[in-house]
Parts: structure tokens; sequence; C-alpha cells
């Protein structure tokens, strides 16, 4: 096709603000719009065609309306929902990017994207490792694991490590961080497959599969009898407040997701704070973006790692835009086996 | 009175384990019990005569069985209250401490005790400031401002501070602490008095009347208009989960106690944790024990300030074994005034 021709760009677009679960029918495929592949005159945007597209549970967030603080703001109703992507530059007014060049980074769910708003989009150097792992493992998944456990957590070998949603796109990360610093490593789940993963495939000591304990206490106490020393939190909640019961002491938490009060419109109370004060635990929330400017540092020590296989990745693909809202949907009720992406197209 | 003299030791005792508010009904005094004023052979206790007991809010953790992890014993019903207090050595089985010393750390709510854990006993050797400090800026609360403030805040001057219960025997101090580093500090208290007395007498920038506000989070948002850097907690529930919501960008809380909830069988839900991820707030429980090798350096910096007037202290006595039980409980309808205590004797 030649430069600047007009061409069909199929959406995902946000139909309007929702509570609860994210259902499928709260998006919708459009195929009424077309983009001109060309950046226009004078923009210092980049015209990308998106090819893989990342489904992350903080998307949810951005589906109603945001008050009170938040690094998020929400989706605009009938707009295209946004997300973390890797795309091949068409036409770049950017000095950083030209045309041909592979990139991650915040882009929209549909065929073709202008991004504006560059910041954040880093330029793919390294393309002997799948191209899709820059949604995940070397994207801000894997930076999210990295800055959570390294730089949160402050671990030390021989220390016991309990990860919730460890099989999911940063909890198998860290499980595996854990291990090569010689840490104890159990993980929650939330199926018999994604148990059986964890222990088999990344090499976690113990896992449960969270869903069938009626007790989380109990559960824990019974694969962690020796306490925990440090616990990344991807869900919040029931799992956060039976966690803090059994910290040992000096221990840490890093608060990096919730993605069980996502969906809830009132979050569940954590009640056992008081032991935070016995066991003398440090809590702290981080968030990946404070830690962007060191993400060439973050590539060179896990490219190696990957490269030598001492850490593994498991993703869940599914293929074509059309698939996306029910990707996205599925993240919510654990469908997905590892990281969940879509493949909008392979070049 | 000659050596080894039996005489009567009127001793306020805890009757049985309680849920809910404490009442003076919950503890009696007792004058049947004698004791020999002599530490038995063999024994390396130390006979003390009690001056000055300190009331504190942990306390009325000890009168229910405690289950789960903790740093506190229950009292065991029909036997005396424990406490910290200031006392005056009788005899003494124990090198490092002979008649006439004056001490301070865990004793009994009794007019004479044998004291044989003598681990976190210490001797006074400064008595040119009132003995009753040593019950609060000098004993316990007052190391407890101090490290809690310096080690765990991690405070920087010009950062903005609140602290609940801000009147009481820890939160005077750390209100002080804060204004000496060149910090805003707000704070809460339960009464008009006690408000005025934080901007009168502690120099608090701004303070109010936690009981006259409906609505915590828009209380906080008029008197913290900029947001909290460091929040020093010593109420939890309600406060604490609103204070969530006003925590600058990479803000600390220090869990210090949770006065608001002891009174509790069941505690309030903390609701905003997914603030703390947003706001990068770090969230820290600490235990003055860890701290207590520290205990004359802290005497160091803390007894020029008092010498100097740079730090004030306020005191609400009272006399007498039988005022204790009301005076412990008090302490839960904030009838208090500054640090409660009870003198038993002056010397």
């Amino acid at each position: 096709m030649g430069e600047g021709e007009e061409v069909r760009n199929k959406q995902v677009l946000f139909k309007g603000y929702i509570s609860g679960f994210p259902k499928e029918s709260d998006m919708c495929i459009s195929t009424d719009n077309s983009i001109c592949l060309k950046v226009p005159e004078g923009s210092n945007g980049v015209l990308v065609k998106n090819l893989y597209l990342s489904c992350d549970p903080y998307m949810r967030l951005l589906m109603q309306k945001i008050e009170g603080p938040s690094i998020f703001t929400s989706l605009t109703p009938g707009s295209v929902i946004t997300g973390y992507g890797v795309a091949k530059v068409l036409d770049s007014g950017h000095l950083n990017f030209k045309k041909d060049d592979l990139v991650w980074g915040t882009t929209g769910w549909e065929e073709y994207s202008l991004i504006t708003v560059t910041d954040s989009l880093f330029k793919i150097e390294h393309t002997d490792v799948p191209l899709s792992y820059y949604t995940g493992i070397l994207g801000m998944p894997g930076m999210t694991a990295y800055v959570g456990f390294y730089e949160t957590c402050n671990p030390k070998k021989g220390e016991y490590v309990f990860v919730s949603a460890a099989s999911g796109a940063i909890g198998q990360l860290v499980g595996q961080f854990a291990k090569l610093m010689g840490c104890y490593v159990v993980g929650s789940a939330g199926s018999k497959e994604k148990v059986d993963l964890l222990k088999n495939k990344f090499g976690f000591h113990e896992a449960f599969n969270y869903k069938e304990e009626h007790d989380l206490d109990a559960a824990l106490k019974r694969y962690c009898p020796e306490g925990i020393d440090i616990y990344f939190d991807n869900v919040g909640g029931k799992m956060l407040n039976a966690v803090i019961l059994n910290m040992r002491s000096h221990g840490r938490i890093a608060l990096c997701g919730q993605v069980s009060q996502y969906i809830l419109d009132e979050p569940e109370g954590v009640k056992n704070v008081i032991c935070l004060i016995y066991s003398r635990v440090r809590v702290e929330g981080f968030v990946v973006f404070d830690y962007l400017p060191q993400y060439s540092k973050f590539l060179d020590t896990i490219l190696p790692s990957i490269r030598e296989g001492k850490i593994t990745y498991v993703e869940d693909i599914v293929e074509g835009l059309e698939s996306a809202p029910a990707a996205l949907v599925g993240l919510f009720s654990g469908r997905n086996v590892g990281k969940q992406l879509v493949v909008v197209a392979r070049e």
C-alpha cells in the first residue's frame, strides 16, 4: 500500500462505565473507522501497526469513573481501549523512531494507532527472543516483577517468599527471581493446571489452589509453616488479610496489584492491620512507572537469563482483535494460563 | 521498718478476660496480700516500692485471651495488673541494682513488687527532671515517639506530618519532634481542651477534634490541604483508612498503636489499601522493645531538650492505687489530658 493511504482500522471500543466484572458486551468491535497511514504534518507522533496487545488487570480500573487519588485516567466511553502493546512503526514524526522500528508501549486496541504520547514508548533492540515477550517478561509486567521484588522486597537468600496470582504475567517471574536468589518460594493460583505449572515449570517449592481453600490462613500455615518473610501481593483483599497473620518478624509486603478488588464497588477491608505492628512488617505500594528510566539496565539483566534458559515464561495467546474482549474479561475469572496477550498481526 | 519485714501489699487485681471497653469493675483493689520486703535467698530479683504507675492503651490487650501472633501475653485472671512504672529498690539480688536505686520498667500495680524479669529494668541516673517522666517522656512512650518518628518515618524538613491521639503520651512528643525538625504538623484529638493544648502548648500548626468530624476524609482535606507525607498512627481503624486517601506520593505511615481497635472484638477493616499503591506509600509496624538497647542514646538526646525547655510534657496524674482502675479505663473514653499516670507513693 502507498504512503498516506487511507485504510480501514478495525478497533475494540469501550462502550461505557461499568461496575463489577467486565463483560465482553462492555466492548464492541468496530470497522467503521479508517486511518491515514501517515503522521499528520507537524506532528511528532508515531504511526504504528499493532502486532501484539497486552491484557492486564489494571485495565479494569480504567473502565470505571475514577474518583480519589489514582495513577490512572478513565477510558472515555465510545473511545478505543488503550493498553500496552508491541507495534511496528509505519511513519514517524519523532526523532527517536523511524519507519520499520519495532516498539513497545501504550497503544490502542486497533489495527493501526497514531501514538502521540511517546514518553514511555521503547524501541525494541533485541529480536532474538519472541517479540510478544515485550508485552510481558520484557515489558511492563517484567519490569514490575523485577523492581517490586528486588527493590521493594529487599530479598535475602534463604527467606520465605509467597506470591499470589503466581502463574500470571508478574507472579511467575517473581517466583523465579526468588528461586534464583535462593529463597523458599510458595505460590497460589486458581486451578490445578496452574498449580502444576508453578511446581513443575517454574520450580516453586510449594503451590496451592486458593479456590479450594475455605480458610486461607489455615492454607498458608500448611504451605508456609515457617511463616512468610516476603509477600508479593498481586491480589489484595482476603489473601492479603490472611497473609498478614503469617508474616515473620520484620517481613516485607510489596503491594503490586489488587486484582481481587478491581471488580468490587466497595473493597474488602483488611482487618489484621494490628499484626503488622506485632510482626514489625513493612508494607509498600509501588508503581512500575517510577522505574522506567531503569529499563535498559533491567534488560541487560534479564535477557541473558532468558537466553541461558534460567528463566522461562508462559504466555496465553489468542488470535485477532475479535478475541481481545474475551481475553481481557478472562483475566478476572482466571481463564488465562500465564501472560494473556492478543496477536493482531505477526509483522 | 526492718529488713525482711512482712507488710500488707495493696494490689489492683485483674478479675477475668473481657471484651469491649474495660470497666473499673473488671479490676478490684485487694488488701489481702502481704509481702516480705526482702528478696528470697538465691533469687536475682529486685524488690521494689512502686512510686508511679503508667496507664497505657496496650494494657487493654492483655485483658483478653490473646490468640494469633502478638508481642503480648495475656494477664492471668486473679493476678495483679502489670505495667510500666517507676520504683525504688528496697532490696536486690541482682548485681546491676542496689538498695535505694531508682528504676523504671515493668512492675506490678501494687505497693511493693518482687521483679524477677529484670532485662528491661532501667536504673534512673538523672533526677533533675520529674521522676514521673520515666513513665512517659523518658520511658517507654518517649522511646516509642522517638524511634517511631526518627527511625520509621524518615522525616525531612518541610514535610507534612499528621499525628492522631496527638495530645497523648506519645503523640504530644511526635508533634514536637516534627516541629523541631521543621515539619508542618497537624494533630487530632478528642476534645476542644486537647485541641487547644495541641495548638497553644505543643505548637502544632493545626489540630482538630475528630469526634466533631463526621467525615474524616473531608476533615483531613481541610486541615492538611497539601496532603500528608508522614502519618504517625496511634489509633488505627477509620482514621487510618481516611489518612490513606490523603497521603502524598512516597509518604510513610508508622503504625504505633491502634487504640480505637483494642476495644473491638472484630477490628474495622482498612478499605483504601489500593491507594497505598497509587501513592507509593510505605506502612511500617514497629515495636519499641526492639530499640531498648538505644535507650541511653535516646536519653542523651532528649534530656537537654527538656532542660532547655525545647520540649514540654503534659501529664494527667491521679493519686493512689484506688484511682488506678478508673485512670486506665479513662484512656479509652479519652478522659485523660496528656500522659496518664498514677502516684502510689512519692518516695
